[in-house]
This record gives C-alpha cells, sequence and structure tokens, in this order.
C-alpha cells in the first residue's frame, strides 16, 4: 500500500485545524489538483467561465473531483482568507486507498476478504467510528460511495482515533458495480436491513462485503438488491434503529464470531 | 413506572433549545428544587452565604443535588439572561427511573435482569448512543453514577433518538455499592475490559449487569473489582479501543446472542 501514514491524536483533539484541507484561489486550486492531491470536493463561483477557470474545470473533470457551482456569497462564507478568487477546494485529510490493495491485503494475510461498504453514511462520527471497528475487527478496508457520503476530512479522522493510519478507505463512483466487480472475484454481499434473516441465521464465514447504510434510509434499493443476503440484528426495542456505527459494529462483530469459533 | 414521557425528534435536531434546562436566579431556583424537577447540578458563586442562598443550599443538600462554587465570571459566561444573582442550576431534560423499577420490569416482563451501568461515559453522543442500544436490546435500564457521568440533557436526549421515553435511567451515588446490592438479588456482574475472557467463553444467559467504562480509562478499578466476569471483545486490528457505544453494542447484542441462541 502506498498509503501515507499521518500521525493522528488517539482521542478527539482540536489540534488538527479544519483548514489544513482547505484550498482557496485559483493557482493555489490548479496546482493542488495537478499534484494529485485528493480533493473531496471543489465550490466554484457560478458563472464564471475564464481562461483559469476552464482550466481548474478541466483538471476537475480529469481527476473525477465532485464540483458544486455557487453564489459568491456562499463562497465569501466558506473562505478563510477572503481571497478566494472564485474557487475553493476542499482537500482529503487522507489519501484514498484502492480496493486492488484491500484485497492483496487479504490474500497476503491469509485471510478470506472482509470489507465494508457504506451506503449514505453523511456523520463524520459515525465514519469515523466505522473506520475504527473496521480495523480492530480485522476487515481489510472500507469502501465509500464517491459523491454522496462524506469524505475524509479532519473530522472523520479524528473519531477514527488512529485507525485512518491502518484501514484503507477507498472511494467508488458506484457501489453497485463495485459489488458486482467484487461477486467475480468471489466475495458474498451481505447487506443490514432489519427486514432480513436473523444474522445468526446466516453464514457469514466466507470472503464477504458487509453492506451498511445512514440511520435514516437504509441501504439504497439499488445497492440492496445486489445483495446476497440481507442480515438482521433483533431488535426488541420500542424504537426504530441503532446508531449507525453501532449497528456496523454489531454486524461485523456476528461476522468475526462466526469466523473465530466457526459456528 | 412513572416518568414522564416527552416527545423527543427521532434524528438529532437543534429543536429543543438547550436552554430549556438552565434555571437562573435565587427564586427561581428554589421553585424548580422545592418542585422536585430533578436538578443535574448546581452552580453557586462562591464565597455567596446570605439567607435565600443558604436556603438554596439546604434545599440542594435535601435533593443530593450537585453543587459546584464558581467565581461570579464563571456565573455570568454561563447565563444565558444576565439575571443569575449568583445562582444558576441545570435542569435535567428527563427525569430519572429507580434501579427498582428495573428490576419490577423485567419480572412483570418474565425475563432475567439485563441492566447497563456505565463507568465514566463522558461523551453526550455515546451516553445517547448508549441508552438506544439498551432500548434495542431489550435491557431494562441503564444505570450512571451520579457526580461522574454526563447527565440526561437535551444532547443525550437527541442522541438517544427516542430511547429515552421507554429505556429508564438511573442515577446513583456509587456505582460499587449498587453493584453489590443488585449481586444480593440474584444478578452477575460482567465488566468490559481488553484483558478479560473472551466474551463467546462466557456465560451471559442469566440475570446480569453489564459494566461498560469510558473509551481513555475503561471500568475504574474499585467498580471492576466488583464484577463476577471480565469480557473482552476479540480485537485484530492495530488501535487501542473501539468506540465507547460500539463496544456496549456489541458486548450487549452478544448477551442477547447467548439468551436467544442458547449457546
Amino acid at each position: 500500500m502506498d498509503r501515507k501514514k499521518y500521525k493522528v491524536e488517539q482521542e478527539p483533539s482540536s489540534e488538527i485545524p479544519e483548514s489544513e484541507s482547505v484550498v482557496e484561489g485559483r493557482n493555489a486550486v490548479i496546482e493542488a489538483l495537478r499534484s494529485g492531491r485528493p480533493i473531496e470536493r471543489l465550490y466554484i463561483q457560478d458563472g464564471v467561465q475564464d481562461g483559469p477557470m476552464m482550466t481548474i474545470r478541466r483538471e476537475a473533470a480529469k481527476r473525477e473531483a465532485v464540483v458544486k457551482y455557487v453564489s459568491r456569497q456562499r463562497l465569501d462564507q466558506l473562505s478563510a482568507t477572503g481571497r478566494h478568487q472564485g474557487v475553493i477546494a476542499l482537500a482529503a485529510a487522507y489519501e484514498y486507498g484502492s480496493v486492488e490493495d484491500m484485497l492483496r491485503t487479504a490474500q497476503e494475510k491469509g485471510e478470506p476478504p472482509f470489507l465494508f461498504l457504506l451506503d449514505n453514511i453523511e456523520d463524520p462520527h459515525n465514519l469515523g467510528a466505522v473506520i475504527r471497528t473496521a480495523n480492530l475487527a480485522g476487515a481489510h478496508g472500507v469502501i465509500i460511495p464517491r459523491n454522496r457520503a462524506v469524505g475524509l476530512t479532519a473530522a472523520v479522522a479524528r473519531a477514527s482515533a488512529g485507525a485512518l493510519n491502518y484501514t484503507p478507505v477507498a472511494r467508488v463512483t458506484n457501489l453497485g458495480r463495485t459489488i458486482e466487480e467484487l461477486k467475480e472475484k468471489g466475495l458474498w454481499f451481505v447487506c443490514a436491513d432489519m427486514s432480513g434473516t436473523r444474522m445468526y441465521d446466516l453464514n457469514l464465514k466466507g470472503p464477504i462485503g458487509l453492506v451498511i447504510g445512514s440511520e435514516g434510509e437504509g441501504v439504497g434499493r439499488l445497492v440492496r438488491e445486489k445483495c446476497d443476503m440481507t442480515a438482521a440484528i433483533p431488535m426488541k426495542g420500542d424504537i426504530d434503529s441503532l446508531n449507525a456505527s453501532v449497528a456496523a459494529g454489531v454486524l461485523a462483530y456476528e461476522i468475526v464470531r462466526q469466523r473465530l469459533t466457526g459456528i
């Protein structure tokens, strides 16, 4: 793996300024795009179409960066320096890994692949906590969709309590397509859904992708339909659902249990 | 149970103003104390010992409210109205339940008691997520120490996603003493600790109290020594620990699994 290792505090702290990941102004943004530094999102002033801005758009398209066209007022709000020149880029606090690397790691360790796939996890604390769980449950990586999920911001890094240094996170354009590709490589996919089979009654011991959705909506229909199994956590209570990171933890540890005990 | 039911949003929102739970000024605080409204914490200006303030101290002592003596500057910071007159009370957003009620509920349902005990959980999101887990895992209540844990604030209520309407939370003066008393009533106590026995190898099917500590410190020594068993979640990764609410969820669901499957 070629992911850079950054030092992160074990416990949440404010020592990593959020502003570290904000790049403002045309030259700085062009430079960031060309350097290959991962860009979460690009805010461009609506209607501005001069030469440098067209260069930025072209570079952004090449790197598949998500572009949002916003008003000048919105850019003024986002700007820390007041000198945004019509463009602000949010850089990832961490570099992304690749799905191929995750499979290679599993192979090197002689373990059946164990991946997390997160559909629509919007909350940075939940994403961080899930990466932390993935690390301790022995998963080989976490896959998130490029457009809709929260990225690897400093808040996510803090909530991961250092796990981002060890557990790669890959961003893919289409979760459903990634599932199809991984099925061809022998993985089985289990989707978290209340209406599914009680998790103890499923065989989760083989090469597996665990698909977790957001608290409000669950796993999206298109992604759910690609899955081989649907796993339900038994619920005895009065409310609707567990916190998303708790649900991910409970399901991940059912996989760990089955792998460790063989039953 | 005589706990009042409050309406709470399912998802985090800012509709419940935090200020609802702040009571300022001498008469308002005396009235709040005498009405039996649960008070989380009382901030009294250091050195003020006049008649009304002595009444407040006496009422606070009767109701076992936690009193902090602070500077006038600190009170000015805490004050929303600027008219604190040397005293500010933080009222609980929810009323506390009692341990006796929890045991009665278990008996009425014909279930072996299942309680959560939280030692030093400081983060309101974690406390809320644990109450949510307790509800869905079918636990009969959550016990927190009076002095050191975060109380039932509006932030905790929101993070509980409505579970506080159903799952009682009791506050006790001394967790160790409560454990001793509950042992006499037939409960067994299992403490979460990395150095313990692998959780699958423990019998967690009987009447049980699950003791969870903070992420930094774990369960305190005095409380840990009162427990009958120490349960470890298997950890394969590189970092130190799971998020506290995830760890609570994984352990709670090992108890659920053993109870449901009988193995």
